[in-house]
């Protein structure tokens, strides 16, 4: 396609800057840019500085890589939140996804990806040595592993699973409930939630 | 559905934001803030500063009410366009449109609307008065109705028609390649071009 002219670089720059995100493309961007010329300049400059402010000054929790206000997340810091059971997922959706079930009252450990060979993501690219950390020095009576039903979903768990055997905490992954195959930010709540409920011992998986 | 959870007052106050967007809902807004964390503060820098700036400092031409730069738009102040042609056009992204055919070497005019009694648009709500001064101070020999095929279009066209029918000024339309019923912003743009080569002369539209 041949590279559109447009009336202002205001806008080509702004047009530029929105086609960059994954699944907007240029027509998309431009009808999004003149959205944002009726809104009012207050309007725009809230948008512009939420996105802003979102990069600058989003931290991530020291405990769980959970993302946060603070140097701990509000999960973290929460006491009336079991602080004897850590579900462990792939990242930040899907802690907002099992929130939103309003079905686990555990604390988090954000893994920030999975191990897959085939993208060159190995153990120790994600934060597993920090939850083995977790388990050695807090009292954590249950991991769960709920991470996506796909092969790299089932090759982390195992690891996690040979990582934790030696200490003394029980071992749970969340029912299948979810269908093979499918990421976890696609269930819907019904079916997390009871998939959460349902969990199962990890070692009943692989026997 | 029930309000979503978000671990952060900054990642729920970015989804608010984006979600704002027409055709971008709440998982997608969540999407897209996501893969902003992922990229450089730099970037998101840029990004904010993009809409911030196209809001605060864009200007419409005096001359068209295009968009524009400066007080005067770069068509309207580029010598080498026929400054005696002017096109009409509804908005912005028609203007854009007609650009990328490469077929139009004249001056624009947005109207920035179409009448539409419907939506209780008149022609005093739209830049047509400003038009119709155009023709009578400037040497203009040809006013070319570029509207979309719908029936606010044809009125619009057929109002314009009126007012300029006492000036010594050629009145065309673009041709009917374009569906009937269809937006200028949908044609492809060959279309959208022989269109407007083989534009007709208005009154042998209503005769």
């Amino acid at each position: 396609m041949n590279q559109q002219q447009y009336p202002s670089s205001l806008l080509e720059n702004a047009v530029n800057e929105f086609a960059k995100l994954p699944g907007i493309g240029r027509k998309t961007a431009l009808r999004l840019c003149l959205y944002l010329l009726r809104q009012s300049e207050a309007d725009v400059e809230k948008f512009g500085d939420a996105i802003v402010r979102l990069r600058k000054e989003i931290q991530y929790c020291r405990v769980c890589h959970n993302i946060a206000n603070a140097e701990v997340c509000d999960i973290c810091s929460n006491p009336a939140r079991d602080q004897s059971t850590i579900c462990v997922v792939e990242n930040i959706k899907d802690v907002i996804s099992i929130e939103n079930t309003q079905q686990f009252k555990g604390l988090y450990h954000v893994l920030g990806g999975i191990i897959s060979p085939m993208d060159g993501i190995g153990p120790s690219d994600i934060e597993i040595g920090s939850l083995i950390e977790r388990v050695k020095k807090e009292k954590i009576k249950e991991v769960i592993l709920a991470l996506g039903a796909t092969m790299e979903g089932d090759t982390t768990n195992f690891y996690i699973y040979r990582k934790l055997a030696s200490f003394p905490v029980r071992i749970t992954t969340i029912a299948r409930g979810v269908a093979v195959g499918d990421e976890l930010e696609y269930a819907d709540e019904v079916t997390l939630g009871r998939s959460i409920t349902n969990r199962i011992e990890f070692s009943s998986v692989i026997k």
